[in-house]
């Protein structure tokens, strides 16, 4: 059974401290962090500390905690034969433990909303082939889709998943403002971010493509620069509209 | 039985002609399109026709084309007692048939993905009481979401549709690139687009905002900045960005 500390209380260290639980391969032995008051959610399950000289021993320390905070924490942990990785999209592999590594799960993580951690693509990186093999093989107890990436392969999909994930979000709540606007409820949008999420996991979204702008609809595109009073909004629809025609060239 | 004949063999024609063929409520007597080769899809299953003096008498008659020829098309029809009615979200409601109406389906339709209409909302909008209620009833033989909207709320589901489905997908695109540019198979993104989607259904995706434009954290939105070599995508980033940091304040 393999050993876990898990240093970090948000949204990453929760998720994957109820992924380990529910394997038998596995043990969380203690959950770390700085602040006392976020260990609440853990302390009937397991063992907590704020002190990072009274960590257990274990194979794993996995570091979840503000990317800017990763490097000078890990500089704090010196076991010797255990693996620290940490799980950040955009904090390079470090070098000052005797085992390092990288445990990036690519998900969006809420506290309160459960999702199925099988699903999650974990990125794997190491500073050695044994260290990575390792990570694999404990990415592999808790998610179908384990792959090992390089650094500058991790930083492209940190990039991608803005992108993918916080700008598509920051679109639906723009969407969302725009319905509320008219006293439309937002569960009206629902089946179609759905089905638009679902085709671009079908096909290409390039090649998905649909709406006024790619069917360079000049009436329509004016007339809803003329409906969005605020003048960010209208630059985000330009930009936006002009960077799929740019993509997709002339009406076709 | 309620006939139906549809004018137009586009995405949303097709999707239309398949939910109708499914119901024993209602059948679609005739496909008429102006051009003869795009009813080969139709015309083992259902008369088609490229005459509009040529059309079958019906109950309804449904208009499937592109925006910019709707008016045109219905001032050249004359049907007594059936409803005539569009399918578009940014066309006004007509008023040159003796029956009026709109039948706005809010998805994303592509001919070659099927998909399950009960769910696809359906916007209703009539120039009577009585043909309101007749479209309700049409709509409620094929889908579980129909509403009554007015002009206006149909005007601003169109827009909101264009930032929740059009937009959104482009920067699934744009993230494809950017996997593409590393060698990373975009289905690595597939999980991150489905939770992001599934997410916004289930609490609303203002409350939902992750990431660094959110947590105010220069360091990598830098870093994501000097990675972007399109002084487009620089522009899209930065602009979001932006906007993510003016709707959510201070970092907290």
């Amino acid at each position: 059974m393999k050993r876990i500390v898990i240093l970090g209380a948000g949204n990453v260290a929760t998720h994957l401290f109820e992924a380990f639980a529910k394997t038998p391969e596995t043990e969380v032995v203690q959950v770390y962090n700085h602040r006392k008051a976020a260990l609440d959610y853990f302390r009937y399950r397991v063992d907590t500390t704020c002190n990072l000289k009274a960590l257990k021993s274990a194979d794993f320390y996995l570091i979840a905690i503000k990317d800017d905070r990763v490097e000078a924490l890990i500089k704090r942990l010196s076991p010797a034969t255990a693996i620290v990785a940490h799980t950040s999209g955009s904090v390079p592999l470090q070098n000052s433990a005797q085992h390092n590594g990288v445990f990036y799960p690519l998900q969006t993580f809420s506290k309160h909303i459960a999702l199925d951690f099988s699903k999650v693509p974990l990125c794997i990186e190491a500073d050695t082939t044994e260290n990575e093999q390792q990570l694999m093989a404990l990415g592999k107890t808790i998610s179908q889709h384990v792959y090992p990436i390089s650094t500058s392969q991790r930083k492209s999909l940190h990039l991608a998943a803005v992108f993918a994930c916080n700008f598509t979000n920051h679109l639906y709540a723009i969407a969302e403002h725009i319905c509320a606007e008219q006293q439309i409820p937002f569960d009206t949008l629902h089946a179609l971010i759905e089905e638009t999420a679902h085709k671009a996991q079908k096909n290409s979204p390039a090649k998905n493509q649909t709406g006024p702008a790619k069917r360079h609809d000049q009436q329509t595109i004016d007339a809803h620069l003329e409906q969005l009073t605020s003048a960010e909004l209208k630059e985000i629809y330009k930009l936006l509209t002009q960077s799929i025609q740019n993509k997709h060239g002339q009406n076709i």
